[in-house]
């Protein structure tokens, strides 16, 4: 029998678990919602419980897996597997490896969500047989990692790739984090929201109807590509901005570096893809110091759906317990 | 007899050559001026007889050295051991490394000046037992260095650490790559005599008095340590104005690279030492997202004289060609 991994996409409003191959295969999956305010032991044991039915589904015992991975919404301390700040599920110093790994005797590795889609895209997808990827992922945040000689490359403190919070514009707008100019700030999805509300004041624009008439109190990924295909002028000009402030961030990435490849991910450049990508690839181009008439570094959209993520940890698992 | 390594630190206006133990005792050095406006062959010439010099000091025959290394001013390709281009020596795409090599008889590691630099800070220096370091070097221009796992970093095409093009201000001073908003066009040596110069058509500053005094062209380390001696007030708010810049670049630095240490050198750094440092250390902790309360992330002058380069280039020779 192929060796399994069990791989965990833990969100803060749902989760998503994979048993799988070292090639990717899914052989059982699971998911459900993340109970909001619930206690980090009670997540704990709702994670374990889906890992137990993915495994069931794959016919393995969950002791029996070679190793479990997951991918953690926050900061996490991956030397001990503990998740020191993960603000959507209110968790702070959770020995989330530990507690895990006890209950379902296999040895536990932990990540960032963004680290592990990112390890899951090098493994899977458009990164494959890179081996120094940037990946920028840009969702209710913007987050990254970085593989470098081939293996996710976390930091001294396992801090590395917080590219969300590169200062990109000093009397920009107000960060999450508190500081102002963050490139979070000026081109998440949050950023584009706020961008769009506060023009929505005095300009027409569909998005707030579109958002409406799908019930959605954000404006998601969907609500944004429906409102481009209406060609509504707010929304164009807010994407061109986060775009701009995009290729400003990838184009200093690039620089201090140097990688094969620039992979852009999360739920926006799912949606939209190679259209979200063009811009911020002309502009990062822009700022290249080392020509590259050629275009060896490539800027690409990911290209693994919503299981990149709960893959990413199942080879995050494979590549750090081997 | 230790064995012995070949370093050069190749400048636009002088070189230095030293013969050295894998620890970093200096046994035998030379040194002299690059000729302006000579051929590369000519050139290599004259660093081949300065490294026969220093390797007749040492007792030692140049093709007895277990390698040799240099720094160039400039971008290098470094598997090819090409420089591709520096513009202060007029060179494109010489094969320096086997040009050297061939004269020599030993074989050749070719590196960027301040890539060699940080090198030497970080196997004899400032820098030393750390396995991830960034460099900052501030001079003429800005450069940078990266060491992860306790090796140079070089990136995919040879050019990691381009951080003096990071763009920190978009509609910021034209730099010299010919882009607005650089690290380099705001905080360089370069950049803040621009800025002593244009202050002092409205306002009195003894700075262009001192470069006078020491028939100085430009506005060199020592002549700003005499200003601010002198409590220029002009030096002190345009010196202010870089430091704060260096910093917000030290915070992208260590959001993107969680490095255990960034070690601020070049002429400046060397000249000032701490007193240059300290707004730079301050400036950048505030950008940190992850917290730092204990002060790990180490901000720190670098501490070898001017032997740095030379020293550098010794241990790139020796940790490449092991």
């Amino acid at each position: 029998m192929a060796r399994l991994y069990g791989g965990i996409d833990l969100g803060g409003t749902s989760m998503k678990v994979v048993v799988a191959t070292a090639k990717g295969e899914v052989a059982g999956s699971a998911g459900g919602p993340t109970t909001p305010g619930a206690s980090a032991a009670a997540t704990i044991e709702s994670i374990a419980q889906h890992l137990e039915t993915a495994a069931s589904l794959a016919s393995v015992h969950p002791d029996k897996l070679k190793g479990i991975g997951i991918g953690a919404p926050g900061a996490v301390d991956p030397k001990r597997g503990i998740v020191v700040t993960a603000p959507n599920l209110g968790w702070k110093n959770v020995r989330l490896g530990a507690a895990l790994g006890k209950r379902l005797g296999s040895p536990v590795v932990v990540g960032n969500d963004v680290q592990v889609a990112i390890v899951g895209e090098h493994a899977f997808g458009a990164a494959k047989g890179c081996s120094r990827v940037v990946g920028v992922w840009v969702g209710t945040g913007i987050g990254g990692g970085l593989i470098i000689d081939g293996r996710l490359d976390r930091g001294a403190r396992g801090a590395a790739g917080e590219i969300g919070h590169v200062l990109l514009k000093e009397d920009g707008p107000l960060c999450g984090c508190g500081r102002h100019g963050c490139a979070e700030a000026l081109a998440s999805r949050t950023a584009m929201e706020r961008d769009v509300r506060e023009a929505a004041r005095n300009v027409k624009t569909s998005v707030l109807k579109i958002m409406k008439e799908r019930e959605k109190t954000r404006m998601t990924s969907s609500v944004m590509a429906r409102a481009l295909k209406a060609n509504d002028p707010v929304m164009k000009r807010v994407l061109a901005n986060a775009q701009h402030y995009l290729g400003l961030l990838v184009g200093n990435l690039v620089n201090v570096l140097d990688p094969e490849m620039v992979v852009i991910g999360g739920g926006v450049a799912q949606r939209l893809g190679e259209p979200f990508v063009q811009p911020i690839r002309e502009v990062a181009r822009s700022r290249f110091l080392r020509p590259d008439p050629d275009g060896k570094v490539r800027i690409e959209p990911s290209i693994l759906g919503d299981f990149s993520g709960a893959l990413g940890a199942c080879a995050l698992a494979k590549r750090e317990l081997r």
